[in-house]
């Protein structure tokens, strides 16, 4: 696709700046970064700017939007009147259509478009209807919200592993494909997105499973944002003490000894 | 840190663009991303664009150095002439001295600066140095190497995790913190960095842990740049693939059902 090709050129040349010439028609599937508008990636922001249509997500930083040339159509995907299955259904929909009107569609996606992004349907849905599709990575909310909050997901002595897990079904749900006994025998960093409505359920197969009850965890609220909260605990008391900070959505559990690391 | 304030409000009223003034004395840690020196972040782009000094690794961008005005200080961390333990004691210290000569330093490091970048490390040196330093985080190559050669870490119905790992150990070595035994169990995504070396090892662990020899996977060489390649094969079959089609490092290898997600 048109959109991936002549970087390095233009970067050699210090053309990058100049601003680009329109894409053509297609779709990028954008990764926005954790929340602080500054961390979309340079490529990210440049095809933003060339968007015909924005499809955004409710996690991507609403800043972005305000850059946007005035006649730019933004879609607000969290607001489409369907059913959870349904939704997807129609993002894709919109995705497809707009672009084979010849408009070129940037999906606008928080984090990354493929942690837990569904940005492997969208993109299939395009393949699918013949239309142009490319994904530029984004800074993932696994790594840089724990960063933002002083935790390194690695460090040297400390965690040579980290795992990113979706809580977004509790363990033991049917459709669950994490086998989160296997995890708890890991004593790797865990980071949990989507994990704040089933955290209880969460800690307790953790420790059921073998992973000590005085683990350093914590609870990171909009992380890189200017509203950012921490809670720290042990994660035996990790479900009470986010419970009484009243920690809401969007929140990232971070689980392991790198949590105590740099303190 | 001044680095830190008014990204905001500088988003907010259009001033991004117009150059930032210097941010001060200091040290910031900047992830550089995968290797597409456009996926570095806007605000990494923008530090790195007020460095007085540049410690830069062999992962990061080349082409990202030529951007930069000539009288700024480039060191270049792969060439310090030390052993593995003092090049890292070395880098600490020219951190540490040239921030506190008064000068702005930006530490540019392939990937995430804390996804094996050691960071938290330099970051823990210029705070017992009482110098100011910052972390910007970056797109990380255990995600975007991947989706860069169609492999998208997680998908629906395919994998609701992903573990990233080091492989700069081989399994069994004494100073190995990861329980290869244990990751052979999980069902989900196995993204292991710095592992081509140790991949014929890393494999028949996994194999003898339980993890099927049918299951998908590819090493990717020097993903997210013009010198890309990938070798997908089964991996039971991986090594000599691997070998056969001579790939070098910097690798990363994939290994589970979402390599084949998108094909």
């Amino acid at each position: 696709m048109a959109v991936r090709d002549g970087i390095r050129d233009r970067l050699a040349d210090g053309s990058l700046d100049a601003g680009p010439s329109h894409p053509g028609p297609g779709v990028a599937l954008v990764g926005a970064g954790p929340g602080d508008p500054e961390l979309i990636t340079v490529k990210g922001r440049r095809l933003l700017a060339a968007a015909d249509v924005v499809v955004v997500d409710r996690l991507a930083p609403g800043l972005l939007l305000d850059e946007l040339r005035p006649e730019v159509e933004v879609v607000d995907a969290s607001k489409i009147p369907y059913g959870p299955g349904r939704a997807q259904e129609e993002i894709n929909r919109i995705l497809v259509s707009r672009a084979a009107e010849g408009r070129f569609v940037v999906r606008l996606k928080g984090g990354d478009p493929y942690v837990f992004g569904r940005g492997g349907e969208e993109l299939l849905a395009c393949v699918a209807a013949g239309v142009a599709v490319t994904v530029v990575s984004g800074v993932t909310s696994a790594v840089a919200v724990p960063a933002a909050a002083g935790i390194p997901v690695t460090h040297r002595g400390v965690a040579h592993e980290f795992v990113v897990v979706s809580g977004h079904l509790p363990p033991g749900h049917p459709a669950s494909l994490v086998d989160w006994p296997a995890l708890a025998r890991l004593r790797g960093t865990l980071c949990v997105l989507m994990g704040l409505k089933s955290l209880p359920a969460i800690v307790e197969v953790l420790l059921a499973g073998g992973r000590p009850a005085q683990t350093p965890a914590a609870v990171i609220q909009e992380g890189t944002t200017g509203s950012q909260r921490v809670v720290r605990a042990r994660l035996a008391e990790l479900p009470d003490a986010t419970a009484a900070a009243e920690i809401r959505s969007p929140a990232i559990l971070v689980i392991g000894e790198v949590v105590e690391a740099l303190v």
